[in-house]
């Protein structure tokens, strides 16, 4: 995919940094679950259904994470893309990402 | 939630061994994957789009170890239920997992 | 995929009566949400947003009808599998429905 | 909700006309949709396993419907929201919708 071009660092768009912030603290957060998760596994009498739910909380943590990134992308990309002129690329990008599986 | 008992470890349900391998292994490819999203967070020109689409992979990571471990308990607790007469507790306790987010 | 055989009508597995008709209610209740969506967009001024929170509304009443399904599903016709002796069809049956898309 | 305001019909934004028809065509084919499967559960010997196949379908096309109105959306109105001056309204009433269910 191409990708949006302009401002940011050297000309490109780049995450806004209280948005890295909080996404990077929820992601080692999240990793640090999923490392408990894995620990769990270790034990003999771990049960599926506890395995389960740990799991969807994480991905509801990874859920929220991504949230914060695609608001601010909104906030800080696409609600100024026809000023940049950029409105194609990073409307396709986006959805494009949206769809990622 | 009332967690189905009987058979296993001490008499409880347990994941099947080689279920608990395949799961850690994913998990803990998984959280090396989070692990690597949280370092590329560290640089200034981290892209919005870009860290989105590796937390997409990683829940769909995450997706598929559940799959495997819905489907491990489906085949060793669940289609065993009748016999040993906890159909109810055990539907519930899954239901109320995969509800949970 | 093969169909899981036995009991019910004919000799095959049958949705609950109690389970078809609540889950038929809530399908028809569904298909009149969609039906009012779509003369909604009828109108000239309907929006994007508008719109979009309606469908997700209804994509919710069907994982809502869904999750019935698979409770009575799991109750009557999973938790005996056992008993019958299809438990590897019947899982791979369900799982590959839950995978659904 | 505040509903972002401007051009459109009457000063309001409005979904785009082909936007609006595509949607509306997909929509009722869903709820063709529907009504076959709500038909389907008359039958004594519907399978639950057959049904959740069927919803998951109709699922599937909601997606991809609300997927179609949200890159619409994103084009006409998110991406010009600087120019207009109601980012912070528009991405709000947006993220609420992608949250709902």
């Amino acid at each position: 995919m191409a990708r949006a071009q302009k401002p940011g660092h050297e000309g490109r768009l780049c995450m806004p940094e209280a948005t890295r912030q909080i996404v990077s603290r929820r992601l080692a957060i999240a990793k640090g679950h999923l490392e408990s998760i894995v620990q769990s596994l270790q034990k003999h009498d771990a049960y599926c259904v506890d395995v389960l739910r740990q799991i969807k909380a994480v991905e509801g943590a990874l859920q929220k994470a991504g949230q914060i990134t695609l608001e601010s992308h909104l906030r800080a990309h696409v609600a100024t893309a026809a000023d940049r002129g950029d409105t194609e690329v990073i409307v396709e990008e986006l959805m494009d990402a949206l769809r990622y599986r």
